[in-house]
């Protein structure tokens, strides 16, 4: 494990470098793969971008200003990738010199890292290594970190953001980060789609056990009624769980294959994990999963039953 | 006009002090009310509360360990009030001899006032006058204070938050503050008849103009089939405007005595301001208020012409 100072040593030692997002990209690894190539290239080295899926238009301002180059990378460094398998089609493709993330999992085959599980997004990371390596935080820069920063900790709204998170945004917007155009594209911006399916989610949501439960439901053919895709989806459970006087939240969705699948958010002192593992899934306390198999009606029973024993 | 020093030399040298805050209170006003008292009264000064109107159960933890206490205020300071009509019942009851206020507008009035319009929030200005006061800030202070941050500024979202507002917030989570608690309880929770009034006024949402202007209709009716209070429909505009490729979108609500208000919200280039004078109203570029009169659909109809003229 490297320190920031040892990656940027490292990083300034290399000339022809490939920055590779993970797959479904989101706006941490995106905002940390293009705020480390301007880096890079203004300090004159050659440096592009990987990633196995599209990117979706809403990060195309991320992009702005870097064109595709044509060299073959000597290095390549990973952002905000935990596991090589999250390189989704990519994987194996590349041999992965350097992962820098900020997930305290096992990065595996990557001849080195740097890993700071404190740091709520890997953008706050590479903040402090741009530094390190003497790069000049242009706005470009700023608006992609802020954009990482901001989407991990949920627009600030979620204990991981640290002081540190806040510190970092200041100095950020200091920069010329646009904070307040950047967080009505990422959290103010929805689909009519996702309207759609949120709509009738919340419409055949069943209050149980005196209120305290609340279950959504959301079956494949609801997708496609719809047109919405899987991320619109995301939004939900906390949704759920954020109904005045529910303790537990669940939802619970129909995956491609038929098979049920729970996600159960709980208020304190409910403990999520605890009701999952009694249907052989698990957690932490705020939220956790479960497989309910293909009986819908089965699965879902024995999952209230737990509910409603963690509850008496 | 009074400096932050000077503001702070001032409350210093009075002893039995009555903090007011402005009526339909909200996070900003009740969170620098009651790090106020508590700072004042860390200084061995007798210092109380007082508001026209109720406070929301939500907001009930700000008052934790203050307990009303018996005295007879020699001076009255208001946080947050920038009018005196503002107090609402308590309007004309004391003689206001301080006012501290983030809002650029007049505080008649007031014997005294530090006004900071560049501040987000009145309680960014109470942590600089508590730290000029040489007042410790406890965790209790840092909750309160990072809760008026937090309100005034949607979480950090919006642009009215400063480099300086996320300084002021790390300073906060470092003394303290349990930031992610506090957020979920203003803005991930939700009353059934709120989530129920919203699935209602989505539900009947009408799309013009090739999509891109969106009108969302909330009768009076509906408040009462649903239980929702005035307050529950604050989100809707937003949620209204913030649909995928809509320029314009307009919130119609019908007030009690049967008048129809319009709130648009646009997105540049459109101009909401200009479209509300059109029908006599005005606001600011991206959000803009008018009268309609009790004929909906003939105020509507004017309405959409003006909103389709900003559009072509």
């Amino acid at each position: 494990m490297k320190t920031v100072f040892e990656t940027a040593q490292t990083l300034l030692s290399w000339d022809y470098i490939l920055v590779v997002s993970h797959a479904s990209p989101d706006g941490d690894t995106l905002g940390a793969a293009t705020a480390l190539i301007r880096g890079l290239r203004s300090l004159g080295k050659k440096a592009d971008f990987a990633c196995a899926d599209d990117i979706d238009k809403k990060y195309r301002y991320l992009f702005d200003g870097i064109d595709n180059i044509n060299f073959i990378p000597e290095r390549v460094v990973t952002v905000d990738v935990a596991d090589s398998n999250l390189l989704g089609s990519l994987d194996g493709k590349y041999e992965i010199d350097f992962a820098i993330d900020h997930h305290a999992l096992r990065v595996s085959g990557a001849g080195s890292c740097w890993v700071d599980a404190k740091a709520a997004a890997t953008c706050q990371m590479i903040y402090k290594l741009l530094l390190e390596m003497k790069v000049k935080i242009t706005k470009e820069i700023a608006n992609c970190l802020y954009t990482g920063i901001s989407t991990d900790t949920g627009c600030f709204k979620y204990s991981n953001a640290t002081s540190d998170s806040y510190r970092v945004a200041a100095q950020l917007i200091d920069a010329g980060a646009r904070s307040g155009h950047i967080n009505r594209i990422m959290f103010d911006t929805k689909t009519r789609a996702c309207i759609e399916v949120e709509r009738r989610v919340f419409a055949s949501m069943e209050f149980l056990f005196d209120d305290k439960i609340v279950c959504a439901t959301i079956p494949r053919a609801l997708l496609l009624e719809t047109g919405a895709k899987e991320s619109d989806l995301d939004g939900i459970p906390s949704m759920v769980r954020g109904i005045e006087g529910v303790f537990v939240g669940i939802t619970l969705k129909e995956k491609e294959d038929g098979i049920w699948k729970a996600s159960v958010r709980a208020i304190n002192p409910v403990n999520a994990a605890e009701i999952c593992r009694e249907l052989g899934g698990g957690g932490h306390k705020g939220a956790g999963g479960c497989t309910l198999g293909t009986d819908l009606q089965a699965g879902k029973k024995k999952l209230i039953d737990a509910c409603e024993k963690a509850l008496s």
